[in-house]
């Protein structure tokens, strides 16, 4: 198998939007399309705000905020703190740069863009080149089910500061979510499919599981870096998440999970070097490459060191 | 007839607004509420912008912006200005802060609150213990006609600078507009009325122009301050106004226009010192005094001069 010519990369959040930027950076935009989760958008404020799509529009545009790991860099933040002040809900904490984002993207969606169309417009006007697709159109909501009961993922995740020990997940509205018709053309001559370092269960579940993805991807080799290293995550909730579920938070038990849930999905797996002591316990094809992503060289190495593996499955 | 011991003052904006909080200053919130006009409210952004109370309610809280002579003290602009640079609208100068209130209210309005409703809670989160009553919580809309035809309120004022030479003016819904129930209340035994120096087209006339408030005016003392000093408008298109209706642009023509338009209303007027010299002309009992208000003690000083004229009537 040679290097690919034409990679789509799945990116969750701020962990995927980093190997993103790297493959941004050493692929042009023939060559890469980004698949976004929307499991996170919600309705919040009257605004459809769509978290992931713009952890990686901010990172792409190299606008995100690198103090705070997450929004937009240079951010101000008088908006929220005096809508608190007014009594209004505050728990979102909404820049005032971000803001604009979520208004545009609401007056485009109200204007009757699709999505894919608000994305476009937005992302070009921020310079980006490359595409940054909506997994799906349609909306689907991920549930978190937690001792708490049901949380829509911003309150489980924003509100309640992923407290709530979680007992499942569940996609509401993805049984009838189109696959984006964008991805769907792309992925018919599309020669490798990366799955960027995000939570498997909030972040890449929901984009694999749109009716259609699996089958498309099947013929097309698939390599997956896991989000976990050392025992724990680089950002978010996954390693508390496993615990959780009774799964050992291990890039072991990721590649297990993944081949487990989407059999014949995954041809490599991609764990950090720390541990490449457990590399002979993988059923697949795994390399060990630095994976923690701190400089914009990590990045383009990562994103060379994935492309290259797909030579040697 | 003797001071009043319950004013009703009729204000608009940022004019009107200065002798407001010398009223509130000097009256205690049992002894004064305000009436002010919606009729330049709009729907910008998906949210409801009401200028006129929001001038009024960052003149009480003490925060109105001092620099710019327009919108709340300590201001900010990101949110604009990242607006703009995404393609979206960004003529109406929406501040950081000032986004909060008008998201704020638009909230409020969306779970079902009157206007009244929503103005008394950011009011008295802003701390006002004063009552800012919007004339009518049903919706008025003042449309300017213009030689670039007819123009709703907001788009003559800021986004065309109030270039368009006008020709009269409209307020759609007030036909079908109840008086605020509250206000109806208040005038049953409110002993004195003052006209704040509001435009008297654009401000003033779609206020007292609700169905009912003439006639429960019409038996308690009412004065008014001109807008208008030594040929010219403090601020706002009043003169400019004034001489595209082919009116002459002087205070004496403010009192002529209230006379001839509202038979009865007016008990008194008010003029500016530096029209003193014109005091003979007016067929209304009429006093001069300091009225161009840049400090707090000139703004009390011109609430006590107007309090103490009624006594003189």
């Amino acid at each position: 198998m040679s290097r690919p010519n034409k990679i789509l990369a799945i990116t969750g959040g701020v962990g995927g939007a980093k190997l993103a930027l790297g493959l941004a950076k050493v692929l042009d935009p023939e060559q890469v399309i980004f698949a976004v989760n929307v499991g996170d958008d919600f309705s919040h404020l009257g605004l459809h705000i769509s978290p992931d799509i713009d952890s990686l529009t901010y990172a792409l545009a190299e606008e995100n905020n690198q103090e705070l790991g997450w929004g937009r860099s240079g951010e101000t933040w008088q908006f929220i703190e005096t809508l608190g002040s007014l009594g209004g809900d505050d728990w979102f904490r909404l820049g005032d740069k971000d803001m604009a984002l979520h208004m545009r993207r609401s007056g485009l969606l109200g204007d009757g863009a699709t999505l894919t169309e608000a994305t476009a417009e937005i992302t070009q006007r921020m310079g980006i080149a490359h595409a940054v697709i909506p997994i799906s159109d349609d909306p689907i909501r991920t549930v978190v089910q937690s001792e708490q009961g049901d949380l829509a993922f911003q309150h489980y995740f924003v509100r309640e500061r992923c407290q709530p020990a979680v007992s499942g997940f569940r996609f509401d509205g993805i049984a009838n979510a189109a696959l984006n018709p964008a991805l769907a053309t792309y992925l018919a001559d599309c020669d490798g499919i990366i799955i960027c370092p995000s939570n498997p269960f909030v972040s890449v579940a929901p984009v694999v599981e749109v009716a259609g993805f699996l089958a498309a991807a099947a013929h097309i080799p698939t390599i997956a870096v896991s989000p976990i290293v050392a025992g724990t995550a680089i950002k978010g909730p996954a390693a508390k998440m496993m615990q959780e579920l009774n799964i050992p938070s291990s890039a072991l038990a990721v590649a297990e999970h993944y081949q487990d849930k989407y059999p014949g999905l995954l041809d490599g797996f991609v764990i950090d070097e720390s541990d490449a002591g457990s590399i002979e316990q993988f059923t697949l094809p795994t390399i060990a490459a630095p994976s923690i992503m701190v400089s914009l060289a990590d990045r383009m190495a990562l994103a060379e060191r994935c492309l290259a593996f797909f030579d040697e499955l």
